[in-house]
């Protein structure tokens, strides 16, 4: 049988939310890109098939972060003791502005696209800036390196610092541009229509990217309800609209096509109900919420009315692109989220957050992040010897020590639509 | 001149709460175990000493951890779903007992410090379990490793599971015993009274080791308000007591000598003022605060009270044995503090909690954590070359880089009163 491979490993992933199913010393046979079993004995039929021995490693299912900020990753770890008005003004607007030179972006794409592979981030949903060319530059260099990523140039026209902000005209023709140029270009990367955020976007654009989500079909990210300032600068900006969501929605931004929200820490019931009605599918960002004093998001509501959550690293307000770690701080900021909700908001099991950062943002890139039949093999191999373990784990223990104790150092290997991925190049 | 040596580096420390000093390329002059003086420019009568010239590495303090459970470091990233008293009887307990078996004491207790040592923790005040002999065998390996630590026998003689518990008399004669043979044994390795907390030790033990501290003149370390059913169980524990603080109180275990409390979440105003009377120390744990769904700790009200305040990791409540991850995650939960708070308890800055992560702790050492004149010279050597940077970035900032996106691969040298310590030995 051509094109089939079988990986041998102790396999671990969720396929229902809040239930690991395990598969020790067991088989996923990958036919082309996707998954077209998983065993514990291999079926007779496959004895034949090239089988990839990981031994005693541990397989998942590849990370999706579903937000984050490409073009910060020249401050990571930088600025943190800002809310974010001021940490825009002062950190992060100078530092996109640098996104006008094609060979700074080569230089820290690049990198921030080798550490994306190396903490087994498989698949992303990014914001580059508001330029055109080194946009363009990150698609072809996400391409290159075999990971998977929506990528969006950013769209800012107003309420912006001068040497960072567009002209309405000229906001929708770039980004017109990139939609013909980049929409059929690649298998694994595609453009996302990114307007920043209610604040840099008049409705006039807002309604102009809406048109062309439409018209080229393809998804909306942004930002949605994530600081008490923001939120009541855009009631100032809109009276006309009830609530910050309903600006989105007028516009053709809410949901029409696929679409992401980062934050909603402060969104109203209304807006809950919108994003239900429209299947919004929520970028749970916890570091970012607690470096820059956002707050805590009622993920544990959205999720119990039914709305698509995955996380998010987004840096560089989030300092980490390790999604384990997203994991960990989601886990913490849940258990206060429960003592502050007066014990509403059940805290989230290990087992309903490694959904999230796999099945639950891969949903929004198709048939990813599962090892179901049809699912795209998104996978790591983790070698977790070199952890401090003591006596007999179970594999659910051991993923746990590994997402809690573990790094890059402990992912052996890399496969995205059933190709492994080498190091992708520095430049 | 003998026994002394110059290290040469771009060395920030913070000698003052809050408030970094900066010697860019400058020199750090050490006689014997303590620094003699910190330079920008070489004076000329140390013209002659031999200089370690660390290039454009970072120099900084040790890491001080004032609380951690040694002997839970097999369970360090498990089991993190439960709160404080399910989670001692289901997880830690349990572990706690294997520890009457030597062996395995000898292959955890080696592994942990050789980790210690790996993360750059120079300083550690460290909980080990009731078991005399493993406690004497984790004082011998600190010692043998040249790390400094405080070691205390865990005391516990009531509501405690049967294979975990001591009659009143031997825990008292086991305290004892150490107390003789180990007060004066090592120069930085000490015993330290340390009754596990109110509800699993009776009054008439804690009295016992109250005279001890005392008799022996050696510090004390316990848990103060953790959880809100700990507190709750010792007020039905101690009605005749007004508050959990004031049980330690009446056995002389607060601050009579030096003293530290792990936690204090829920404390009073009452015990607020007894804690700052008394001087004790707190150690903030935050990482357990939210793993075991604890709350967060009004720190910025105890520092400024006066009170004096350390970092802890907490392990295995605490996930990490990395200093750097609990000064990230005391930034967060103070914004979410700040916010809870009503803007009313400021968030920490990034010099304010390398202050509590390295003179903060270090005082209950003595003249630790610092490079002044004086200070025992416990030093980490950071190598950033590795780290995401694009840009000149200034000592500063490479130093909050450092703590945010760095890890133990960053740490080059470490230097504990005025050695240079190679990896410990793992068993």
């Amino acid at each position: 049988m051509e094109g089939i491979y079988i990986v041998k490993g102790n396999i671990i992933f969720t396929k229902t939310f809040g239930k690991f199913e395990v598969f020790e010393n067991g088989y996923i046979v990958v036919e082309g890109k996707c998954v077209k079993g998983v065993y514990k004995n291999l079926p007779e039929k496959f004895r034949n098939i090239r089988v990839i021995d990981y031994g005693d490693a541990i397989i998942i299912p590849g990370f999706v972060d579903l937000h984050l900020h490409a073009s910060q990753y020249g401050n990571l770890g930088l600025g943190l003791d800002k809310e974010l008005m001021p940490w825009l003004q002062e950190y992060t607007f100078p530092e996109e502005a640098k996104y006008a030179d094609i060979n700074y972006a080569k230089k820290v794409y690049s990198a921030l696209i080798r550490d994306l592979w190396r903490f087994g981030t498989t698949r992303a949903c990014v914001f580059a800036t508001i330029h055109k060319d080194s946009t363009k530059l990150l698609m072809d260099l996400f391409a290159e390196s075999g990971l998977s990523a929506y990528v969006g140039k950013v769209n800012m026209n107003r309420n912006s610092p001068e040497y960072l902000v567009e002209s309405t005209e000229n906001s929708v023709y770039d980004t017109e541009e990139i939609l013909q140029e980049y929409s059929t270009k690649y298998e694994l990367v595609k453009p996302i229509i990114t307007p920043r955020f209610v604040p840099s976007c008049s409705m006039k654009l807002l309604k102009n990217l809406g048109n062309l989500a439409k018209k080229y079909s393809v998804p909306v990210q942004s930002h949605l309800c994530e600081n008490n300032d923001e939120v009541r600068f855009v009631k100032e900006l809109h009276p006309e609209c009830k609530n910050y969501a309903s600006v989105y929605d007028s516009a053709g931004l809410f949901g029409d096509v696929p679409t992401i929200m980062a934050h909603c820490i402060l969104v109203d019931e209304d807006e809950i109900e919108l994003m239900k009605r429209k299947n919004i599918f929520i970028a749970h960002n916890p570091n970012s919420n607690c470096n820059l004093s956002s707050g805590i998001a009622p993920i544990r509501r959205f999720i119990t009315r039914g709305i698509p959550v995955g996380l998010g690293s987004d840096i560089s307000a989030g300092h980490s692109l390790s999604m384990t770690n997203v994991i960990v701080n989601s886990a913490q900021v849940s258990n206060l989220k429960w003592l502050e909700s007066s014990k509403v908001d059940k805290p989230f099991s290990t087992a309903e957050l490694f959904y999230l950062a796999t099945k639950g943002g891969g949903k929004f890139f198709g048939k990813v992040g599962s090892f179901e039949n049809g699912y795209e093999f998104d996978a790591l191999v983790i070698d977790d010897s070199s952890l401090a373990i003591f006596r007999q784990l179970s594999i659910e223990e051991r993923l746990q020590k590994f997402i809690y104790t573990g790094d890059d150092r402990n992912i052996k290997d890399r496969y995205i639509s059933g190709k492994k991925i080498k190091e992708p190049k520095c430049y």
